[in-house]
């Protein structure tokens, strides 16, 4: 097989055969195929797609290109969850101890922030001694004890993701539904659950702009993950706005801290429970719909779930007080309020742009190597849809320096758009696809 | 300026800047953008293509990269032609001491033979003690004492294209007009002259396989040249079986040194004197058509081309006697004759299989390190529309040994396709643009 051969079939809309696609990846992640050619095969395949089956070969032949987790030795039913990224996004937090809580096993790997979008582990680690770096006995040792454990990516998961992905973001490439849904199912599946629960967001911070993208990508995704013989199911969701209150790290956890406690974000909650429900059902553990949101909702209200969280902060060596007292987490030496300017509503935060706030108070990395302030970032006070009068905090900025906090209550300042009237908001959860 | 806005920009349907081409080659050229990015920007190319615009800063950013020749301290007319290659096409042997009969002088730059070609610098090397490795002022020396002179590509000329080109050809991205346009206009805009003429192959041997593919191409180079401040002229010519009856190196010279002799094969002689009189037409040297063909005519009528070949040859430390006895050039030492067995008309010979018949001899170059035996080819007897009898030859392969031969024969007799009626021959040269 040839590779120029391949980059001219695709090019002139022919569809890869499985075996072609296995000698694509395989070689290309051997070092056998240069980088030019398949920058090349990417621009084609940016140009034709790729088809359901081309989608599903490229997920099987990632997925395979290296380690594959095997969560057969942990007893009972294995679920996992996967977010396109947002904006304040600290679901996992609060959903893997409601989980864990009702009985679902969940062994995430996770990934640190970049640009934008925060990282899950960043947030954790911001958890005094908590580390996110376990070894594979101890992580499996976690999750069969705790219900859930949560680790940076170990071993030599999905070697052919990293390499693609490296390279499409670098050649105008990443815009690709068929390597969208490949990149991020390959690795889905490598990691060994039965059950995946993906996130779609869309809008202003998500990865997808509009709800018909998101949509095709969700069904997509869910439709690869059933071809590769597991049960999924997407949730279609806004992010328009950040999601929750909170956007940096320790701030975060506080508000995941708040939602575990009854109280928290609207928006959070329902998502939490909508995500909860989809692994209840798929995993038969309820019966309908509302059976699954009372569960999630008793493991809320009768504490189990907050005790889920505490004994998997102490289990990856965390601080579990943080739970009872929130000052012993990173707190920033200043706070600046954003004061509205103007009476009328919050008609739209635009949330790519908080999340740049966030990442200029040192909050998140520019470059892989940048390191983060755990204690920094920004509380919103209003969302979208809130009155608001002036001389009202928008928001407070939590800063490292007095320069930084006014710096960064401009930008955010400029994030905010108020109206006279209260705006149409759409649905926080748009559809749920299985 | 970021490379992966450009490659968007084109991937988007924008069309680039001339900054920005110049951008995108100098720094390609430097070694500052990636092989990787350069042909995911060439794929897009390929979907997007090039307008005229574009195609002329590349042409221009392409020809700057390196050395331009100048050839003003020449004196009068200085004329170059191109061909888009083909099989059998000794063209410049021919055409090149007509015109210093004519008095246009003319610096040529050749390349050796790649594939089912052949080169003009191979082909004359067959002749003994011939070398094309000139410095720079014998070449300019010979030019203005001789008429013309013929040297291997030297100096630094045009290194954007040889990166570009060694790019294109494996990642699937040779077909793109544009890229085609400035890679061959760059190269002869870089070379010097004033006139340029092209020749345009059309046809199962030639570069492009339609004569509207080859007529859009023919125009686009046209006005490129223009552009660029030189006066051109493109032929169009049929491909479609090998020029003249020779293919191998020592064969076409003998065929080259017969045609100005006043014999020779018609398409050839009749290509000969269609890009001659372009070539004094656009100079001022012919008033029209039929003045131009008849000082060529006359060139070859009074042996005063022949004696431009001898002092040629000569100048460039060759035998120049072989005008006169062919038996001083390589000869190969079996003749093994191609025979029909069936009666009919000749209706379709598939030139680019011929030519490989000749590179499997031995006459070509598959690799840029293959060694050529001079000696080695085959010449065609009968040609599309000649009339042929059961038992006729159709050919005589010239060959090293005996099993070569056979093997050969075997292969250019499938190349040939013999029917009952006499085939309706296209017009061998379809149009001139100017």
């Amino acid at each position: 097989m040839l590779m120029t051969e391949l980059i001219a079939k695709k090019r002139d809309g022919g569809t890869l055969t499985e075996e072609e696609i296995h000698f694509l990846i395989s070689g290309y992640t051997r070092g056998d195929i240069p980088d030019y050619q398949m920058s090349a095969m990417l621009m084609a395949m940016y140009f034709r797609g790729l088809d359901r089956d081309e989608t599903v070969a490229m997920t099987m032949a990632m997925m395979h290109s290296g380690d594959t987790v095997d969560l057969s030795r942990i007893s009972g039913v294995k679920a996992d969850k996967h977010s396109t990224g947002g904006v304040g996004d600290k679901t996992s937090l609060v959903l893997c101890p409601m989980m864990a809580a009702c009985g679902v096993k969940m062994a995430k790997m996770s990934g640190r922030g970049l640009g934008h979008t925060g990282g899950t582990i960043d947030k954790l680690e911001s958890i005094p001694g908590f580390s996110c770096a376990l070894t594979p006995e101890r992580f499996f040792e976690n999750v069969e004890r705790v219900g859930f454990a949560i680790a940076s990516q170990t071993g030599d998961i999905d070697p052919a993701d990293k390499k693609i992905y490296a390279l499409r973001d670098v050649t105008g490439t990443v815009a690709v539904r068929g390597l969208i849904v490949s990149s991020i199912m390959s690795k889905k599946l490598a990691a060994g659950a039965d059950i995946i629960v993906l996130d779609v967001k869309y809008g202003s911070g998500g990865f997808m702009k509009t709800p018909e993208d998101a949509r095709a990508l969700a069904r997509e995704m869910v439709d690869v993950g059933n071809a590769a013989g597991r049960r999924c199911a997407a949730l279609i969701t806004d992010m328009d706005e950040p999601l929750g209150y909170a956007v940096g790290n320790a701030l975060e956890v506080r508000e995941a801290i708040d939602t575990l406690k009854g109280a928290g974000p609207a928006d959070l909650r329902e998502l939490c429970l909508a995500l909860g429900s989809s692994i209840l059902l798929l995993s038969g553990l309820a019966a309908d719909e509302a059976a699954a949101r009372a569960s999630l909702q008793r493991s809320i209200d009768d504490g189990s779930a907050l005790e889920k969280l505490r004994e998997f902060i102490r289990a990856q060596g965390g601080d579990a007080a943080v739970t009872d007292d929130e000052s012993r987490l990173p707190t920033a030496p200043v706070q600046f309020p954003v004061i509205s300017n103007c009476n009328g509503y919050v008609n739209h935060i635009q949330a790519e742009q908080v999340g740049l706030v966030s990442l200029h108070l040192g909050g998140g990395r520019a470059t892989k190597d940048s390191v983060i302030d755990p204690a920094v970032g920004l509380v919103l006070k209003k969302k979208v849809g809130d009155a608001v009068r002036a001389g009202e905090p928008l928001a407070v900025i939590h800063a490292a320096t007095e320069t930084a906090a006014k710096q960064a209550a401009a930008e955010l300042s400029a994030c905010f758009s108020i109206t006279d009237k209260a705006p149409e908001k759409p649905p926080f959860i748009l559809d749920t696809l299985r």
